[in-house]
């Protein structure tokens, strides 16, 4: 089974971190957070519960680190993403298609990100929160500048950019290696459909 | 707490079977399928597990009943949508209005039916992925009598097929009783912005 982008997000990470952080994205995304036990991720990642404590004490300090790592990782390919273009709607159009197409690639990492979030401890939401609210602000940014500049028609922005967001966060769900189309083809599939639906010129 | 409607669904089952249908939704819900335990759940319905035996053998089946009936309802609400609106645009309208707002008035239930696909008993899914495949029929005909009539402008249909069921189906995913926006309001505002997508005129 290939791990799509999963891998690379953990590239810096010290490799039994990273084992252990593998192990616990493979049983989370496949038997959710609850339905996973500490012992099945240390054993999966080849290691002894004392092992494992050395570097994460707990299965939720594991979710958070996966989380914030998968968080930090689609900010930062959305900045990327939008480090270059210029005018309201290549901009939309970027940071749409990289966010859906990250969505794709990382889908294992994505559904985690996305679905467990209600299982994050409570000392751990805060932080995770707090990128959300940057990524959801970028959304929001673009689309009011493409108002402000009349390249954008649209009545309901702040419903326009939950539309957006939801989008690519849904691919997650249905996503799978070897699908129909590549994560980069529905990026620009899709951010097509979100400039149409901002009431984009042309 | 209060259930949203999830209880509408189950009115007709027998008292016993809803009770459990109820608690497993419940624990489902919360900590995922595998993260569930059938003692759990039967105890949660104020059963034995051999008096939750005469109802439902395993909690795959318990799985099974829930998943099944809320396609079929959800399948049901979105055909009553489409009995009476005429025209391409209202049809559609309707459709994703009510799809959407399904999602937003059943999250809870919403959730297990979208999130626990790959959770259903290999000899469970067949009848599921009937119903799937008839709601995913609905929103492609109305797409392609839309775009035969001229009434609808838009590249790629199944994309927009695909956008137009994500869109709904990820409201699930964070929708909560209390949201800023009804059921209703969302449904409202989502058909809007599909429509767009779709390039309706007017």
């Amino acid at each position: 089974m290939t791990h799509s982008g999963d891998e690379a997000v953990w590239a810096d990470a010290a490799p039994g971190a990273r084992r252990l952080m593998h192990a616990a994205l493979e049983a989370f995304a496949a038997r959710g957070f609850h339905g996973a036990s500490t012992r099945e991720v240390a054993a999966a990642a080849g290691m002894s519960s004392t092992a494992m404590y050395a570097h994460y004490r707990t299965k939720a300090d594991l979710l958070h680190a996966i989380s914030l790592s998968g968080h930090q990782d689609v900010l930062a390919a959305c900045e990327r993403a939008l480090d270059g273009p210029v005018g309201p709607a290549e901009r939309m159009r970027a940071l749409t298609r990289e966010f859906t197409a990250w969505h794709a690639r990382n889908h294992r990492l994505a559904r985690v990100v996305q679905y467990e979030l209600d299982a994050l401890a409570v000392e751990h939401r805060a932080s995770v929160v707090e990128l959300r609210r940057r990524i959801e602000g970028l959304f929001r940014a673009e689309i009011r500048a493409g108002l402000d500049a009349g390249a954008f028609h649209c009545p309901d922005p702040d419903a326009a950019a939950l539309a957006a967001l939801s989008l690519g966060i849904d691919v997650s769900r249905w996503y799978h290696d070897g699908a129909e189309r590549t994560p980069g083809e529905l990026g620009t599939v899709y951010s097509g459909l979100v400039l149409t639906m901002l009431g984009a010129a042309g």
